[in-house]
């Protein structure tokens, strides 16, 4: 089957490999350096989790960065809890740019307690720097890229930049950022967009990361594009509905979702990024950043 | 309307700005550094234009690399030529990765004068390297990048990466590639892949780049995604049918679309590079890599 081989060597973890016949009596897969072990999978508190429930019956869920944009994530849990983007949409879809969601008309009253103008969560916040490399860079990626120095993970997964003097949540495919119109605007939070084409660096600093999707990007990164002006539909038809945003520490605890994120401060994860930036003869070594590692999540039994 | 406001101020080239009131005496737009001029819109050829006609209507057009992947470019014109792709389909669409057309059987006889294996052309031709850097590196990005010490653009508009000793084209998003089984096959060409997603440079150097996409990528970047194993539709019902895909100089002239590509070789491409790697305040700067520099093309009558 023709393929781009690197998918199969490189993505084992992000994707299937492809199906190969069983024997009678298979062998167990060999567990490698880069493997997980048991250990490194931690709990993602319930209100870390955002499920967007689509009208065509797909599920989003997003796990939000509480720990690095507070304020937003305040805002967002506020919104959600009170039904606030219960009956929206995802409004824009621009190709090669963002899906994007929340009340097109900018009219919807906010829910009470939302801050419109919370304090810009566009770097991370220096007291959490002073944390130091262990916390904020637990993985380093081996270069530097177009728009920082230094980059990797911190330990608790989540994909970081800096340049020496701050450090920020990168806008990897699937960040969750949050719209805003000029500065001093921050944006209150209840217009939210992921990226959906293949870069959206350039909004480093200059925006928000509330939270990445985890589960379930396909249903807005697959959807139709609009050719009117941003991506924008042009018609309320066009529009994919919303039917629920809840946190789920908000839903019954018999259909409440439960993720584990795996850590990244152990050797196994620094060989996975490895494996990602130096593959194996006869491939030519090419490179990673840090959005081309994939972080793991996985949902579990309660 | 709340937006990531760099769409409006780096994009502009790339989609359309917020339509705005216009006064009854509307004043011409301004002239930017970084605009084209006429004489940077140069042909392309007839012959380097594929055209692939979907069964849902919609037109997707490759520029071929015919100067950077000869043999490759020789057999994709066989098999077009030949009617090889009509009645094929795209067969595969794997999640922030690719899209994948031609034959899922990979049992259809090849076109007569079909090479099996081309020679491996995953590098540009050290021939054209020593053409220097007026013609493959025109323009250059500011930074090294994640994947490569340096990158930028041919003269002719084609994204180019190197490390000092060799030198080739990027699988940016909507690149063309040739997928192929393990080496020492170098594909056919019969099977061309594009990617979808967020990076696909890990590619660079081990598949042969062999166009791109200039109209149309979002009929295949919005399809929708198989989970089955690496992406490939489990069913053929979800595959989207391929009516034809042809050479432009074999469409006859009343209906065969004519697409110039702005070249890179002057200062006002330059200009637009600068702008891209740095906003103006109060825009954070963040850099910009080559895959980020939206490379325009135009239909223009005949």
């Amino acid at each position: 089957m023709l393929i781009p081989l690197f998918a199969l060597l490189l993505a084992a973890q992000s994707s299937p490999a492809l199906p190969t016949p069983v024997p009678a009596a298979a062998p167990a897969a060999p567990v490698l350096p880069s493997d997980a072990i048991e250990a490194d999978w931690r709990a993602i508190p319930d209100d870390e989790l955002l499920v967007m429930t689509l009208a065509n019956g797909r599920t989003v869920v997003v796990r939000l960065a509480a720990r690095f944009a507070p304020e937003h994530v305040a805002n967002v849990r506020t919104l959600a809890r009170a039904g606030w983007w219960n009956g929206e949409s995802v409004y824009r879809v621009q190709e090669n740019w963002v899906a994007q969601w929340g009340d097109p008309s900018e009219k919807k009253p906010m829910a009470a307690g939302v801050k419109d103008v919370p304090a810009a969560e566009f770097e991370i916040a220096k007291s959490l720097v002073a944390q130091g490399p262990t916390q904020l860079l637990a993985q380093r990626m081996a270069r530097p890229d177009s728009y920082s120095t230094l980059s990797g993970f911190t330990a608790d997964g989540w994909p970081v930049a800096g340049d020496g003097k701050a450090t920020w949540l990168t806008h990897c495919y699937g960040a969750v950022g949050v719209a805003r119109d000029a500065l001093p605007s921050t944006g209150s939070g209840s217009e939210l967009f992921t990226p959906i084409g293949q870069s959206a660096r350039r909004l480093d600093r200059n925006y928000t990361v509330v939270g990445r999707i985890i589960e379930g990007m396909s249903y807005l990164s697959a959807l139709p594009r609009s050719d009117a002006a941003m991506g924008f539909y042009a018609t309320p038809g066009e529009r994919t509905g919303i039917v629920s945003v809840r946190l789920a520490s908000d839903i019954p605890a018999a259909e409440r979702p439960t993720f584990q994120y795996r850590a990244t401060d152990n050797p196994r994860f620094a060989a996975y990024v490895r494996l990602r930036e130096v593959a194996a003869p006869p491939t030519v070594p090419t490179g990673a950043s840090v959005c081309d590692v994939p972080l793991a999540v996985r949902r579990v039994a309660k």
